[in-house]
């Protein structure tokens, strides 16, 4: 163990031993004096019950005189080595609250914190029956009347949902209910997922033939059984299907297929939802205690509403219902939209003989996918990082342990990075008049992820075609008319057209809440995802954490959960646990609830 | 790193590189010198093309002067750290061949070699591409004509085996096909496997109702795809089912289910096989250059040819046809048997309110579940060995470094500790008139199954209720003659029966070859499973490892594979490489083929 290690360690070490001595005496001004004048303090579920970035000595202090008392931190302790870079010491540690187990990461500038992040593992008393704790299968001694798995197994997949009530309903079962729905089976939380389609995986089989995930397969896991090693880097959307319909079998999820939520009403007295479910096309009421919306990002296709659409003569379809590009070779196709779904649409029908032309409304954000891998997961999420034990949960945690709030600062360079390694490919797409940007501020794809969940495209190739010509673009204008044969845009111009996709996005959760539940409950929710950046479609104020996603809303029983793989697999458990801890009536306070922001 | 453990690392690297010096030098006697006079080194696949372990310094010397020129060895280094305990040093090696690479175990006695294990574990230049040399899955660029991965794999999956010819038919669809399947796939070996039931896992999922693995999950793992860590420690028969159906979809084997092989021979100037398939009834002919019979230990039910069986007005069944006990309540039930099925069977007939007697024809080996998994299996296959850093290879390659001939002698001490433990309930047992054994030379269950695979019961509940009375015991005797309502034993004794189960165990693989092809290959090939530990059921000469078990058999093109999910797991690794060598056309000369042996 060299000296900077070694000095690390001990530093790390003493701040987690002052702030626990201060803590235990309710020493408030103590424990706020650990921290930097620039300092940030991420909880997922330990401290607060709730998902909350605070920032500054002062919120910092109202947070531990709020929650002290019924938390009772403690244990505080080093886990591994600490390192120095660059005058930050970085730290693990694990802890111990009154009702759980948990894990942090701690950032230190010259001995206080710039940064810390506490994390919930595990309930104490409810921990999942894994390694030692397994079942055992074979019920060994003798036991007249036995039943085996199997008779388990089918009785309760009989009974739930009609003579049983599960406690959890969720509401979709994409690779987001599919990975709550895992954490709560683990957690023995009785759990229906309602599915809309015939087959677990159907939401990715069934979108456009060519779709690849555009994140590579270490960001991509599952909890509790990793792919395999040989699983593909991008996989391909048939394979991601396949391997989340078997993982529904393996992991005994009661996952209802060809079931759709039709409406949902909750019931304040008895403090359940009627959720009424049409199952093989039968309708059945649901009560569970908990409603869970894992519809995700791309539940509702946005359907725009173009004077004269009806009127159209070809055909005309949401990206989302593309069949992909083979039975339009010869034909004009126009894709209205110029994100991901766009230029992965135009490139498969012009490979398959198609006229394309993509129509750009307004600038969008190009990363190229080596580069970005290279430059922005590479360092987490990689076969390198794989290499250097960084392991999935660790990779997960290092990156919630960076607060929304100076996120967008960490991430800029990178992308000036990225403009300059790729400048050639991009003065190429300029000079072809595709309108680029790296989001409002140059912080690049993940801020708008987060920001508002679209207005970029991860180039695996389409971009070479649109530079190049074959991929015609339309840029700079809007949509104004529709006709039989063509499309008119706002510049007058006029396109004929035998098919139109309309890449043009996906409807917010909240929509979704209003169409399902009420608009009322909707409004009383408010928008969800985005933390009020005050960029385009994240309207201030700032919440500093995601909102409505993966925590408490302002409706009782009401919970959103959704994102890409990697936030389906990690916040999956922060909601399971905040989740079965109500089912176990353990006491959750919630500290902190972001107030309720309409869509604008 | 403390002294011991760095004076074992000096005294493996010395050994190594000592022995990489003299077969550098093709200097044998010097490489022979470094052995001890007790000495044994099995070698997987990788000097010998071939399992073999050779004995002594003139085997050792035969050996090296037969393979040398062309195997190549070189590049020993030692990997991990060497560890000394009661005069024995262990340590691991990495080396490669030229045609491969390796991985190797070694123990030293006063600086010579005891037992030295080199084992395969990739081909050069055909590695499995995992890890960064895994798929990207998304093709890049641009690409006119291109094909998703379902367009490929559905168009591989039509044409195989009619358009295309697979290089690898498998015939048996269980664990060891699986596992070998999923090899061969990595490798990228055409391959078909045979399964005759209508979904994979059913050659679980149709035995008898309250059948669990009688192995721990430690032990029970398929390649490449782990049980996640809350898999029971006794997989449930039809859990097992439905994990090895999902194991075919994520590996993507061409599995042919309700597909039985009906015939098959060998056209020796041609190098391939005809085997004629009916696949959902339908008769096809596949032509493969190999053939690898994986129906294993439980192929085909060995049904006793009684007097008087065809007469009999009960229902009377093999063990694998049992469906359970549930409909034999106030029957009278007599089980023909008394090792691992008749135990399993007897106990859920009770269990079920059967009256219930077990015939014991000769005597069992008895083995307390918790006491063999604490004895005999956890210092490798444990929640607890997986905590001391055992993974799954590890505990595999130890296992393996053992040679049969002195195995025994190291598990006796394990029996004995069993015996004296489990005093009370084995006196249970005799005194209700139960005949126990601990194999002939007491060294129990595993070499049991290796000699013969069967004479035994792994305890999970049945032994007390024999100890007890409730499970009737009628030992030491063998049936006369069934008649119609009844059993005729040897003793003159009667006993009435409205159901008999036969649990008389399975046929041998050979005659498995001699039904599906010829009596002569049959005969050409000999006995399959065994040593020749020339104990019952296992008769000399000793060959020093299983007789035709993953390795070239007299008839070319013909290979066996089965045993547990551990020998599966195991030993399809060096069967795949052996197949994967062939079809590249790497010379594989084979060194030291065991002599026919008939079955008795």
């Amino acid at each position: 163990m060299d000296a900077i290690v070694s000095n690390s360690g001990t530093a790390v070490s003493n701040w987690l031993a002052d702030f626990e001595s201060a803590l235990a005496q309710r020493d408030i001004e103590a424990a706020t004096a650990l921290f930097a004048d620039e300092c940030y303090w991420r909880d997922l579920v330990s401290f607060t019950w709730n998902i909350k970035t605070v920032e500054g000595r002062s919120e910092i202090a109202a947070l531990l005189d709020a929650v002290l008392e019924a938390v009772k931190p403690r244990h505080f302790l080093i886990d591994g080595e600490a390192a120095e870079a660059d005058g930050v010491t970085e730290g693990w540690f694990s802890f111990e609250t009154e009702a759980a187990r948990g894990r942090g990461h701690i950032r230190l500038k010259d001995g206080t914190c710039w940064t810390l992040l506490t994390t919930m593992t595990e309930l104490k008393g409810f921990e999942e029956p894994r390694g030692s704790a397994r079942p055992k299968g074979a019920e060994h001694g003798v036991h007249p009347g036995r039943k085996t798995w199997l008779d388990h197994r089918r009785e309760e997949a009989a009974k739930l949902g009609s003579e049983t009530q599960p406690y959890c309903v969720v509401i979709g079962g994409g690779q987001g209910g599919i990975a709550l729905g895992a954490r709560l089976r683990r957690l023995g939380v009785p759990t229906i997922i309602l599915e809309k389609n015939e087959r677990g995986g159907d939401s990715w089989r069934k979108r456009y033939k060519s779709l690849c995930l555009h994140d590579p397969v270490w960001y991509d896991h599952l909890p509790y059984l990793p792919f395999p090693d040989h699983w593909p880097v991008f996989s391909p959307k048939d394979k991601i299907g396949d391997w989340l319909e078997s993982y529904v079998s393996i992991m005994e999820l009661n996952y209802w297929t060809s079931s759709e939520a039709i409406s949902a009403r909750h019931d304040a007295a008895k403090g359940e939802w009627a959720v009424e479910v049409l199952r093989d096309g039968k309708q059945l009421t649901l009560r569970p205690k908990q409603l869970i919306l894992a519809t995700g990002m791309s539940g509702i296709a946005n359907m725009p509403d173009y004077p004269g659409m009806d009127k159209f003569k070809g055909e005309q379809h949401h990206s989302s219902k593309h069949p992909g590009g083979e039975a339009y070779k010869g034909k004009k196709a126009v894709v209205i939209g110029s994100n991901n779904s766009a230029h992965d649409i135009c490139a498969d029908l012009w490979e398959h003989g198609a006229d394309v032309t993509m129509v750009q409304r307004s600038s969008t954000h190009i990363a190229r996918s080596d580069t970005l891998m290279d430059l922005a997961l590479g360092g987490l999420y990689s076969e390198q990082a794989v290499a250097n034990g960084i392991t999935t949960d660790k990779a997960d945690l290092i990156f919630a342990s960076i607060p929304y709030r100076i996120m967008a600062e960490l991430q800029k360079p990178i992308y000036a990075e990225m403009k300059q390694r790729d400048a050639d490919f991009y003065a190429r797409l300029e000079k072809a008049g595709f309108m680029l940007d790296f989001g409002e501020d140059d912080s690049g794809l993940f801020m708008k992820y987060l920001r508002r969940g679209s207005g970029y495209y991860i180039d695996v190739g389409a971009s070479d075609l649109v530079a190049d010509g074959k991929i015609r673009l339309k840029s700079g204008v809007s949509v104004k008319e529709i006709k039989e044969h063509s499309v008119v845009f706002s510049d007058g111009s006029e396109l004929p057209a035998d098919l139109i996709v309309y890449a043009t996005g996906y409807g917010s959760m909240n929509g979704w809440a209003a169409r399902l539940i009420s608009q009322d409950i909707a409004d009383k929710v408010g928008k969800c995802w985005g933390f009020g950046s005050g960029t385009k479609k994240d309207p201030r104020p700032f919440e500093g954490e995601l909102r409505n996603m993966w925590k408490p809303t302002h409706q009782d029983g009401l919970w959103f959960h959704g994102g890409n793989l990697h936030q389906s697999r990690h916040y999956s458990l922060y909601l399971a646990l905040q989740l079965k801890a109500r089912m176990e009536g353990i006491s959750t306070p919630v500290y902190g609830m972001g107030a309720v922001h309409h869509l604008h």
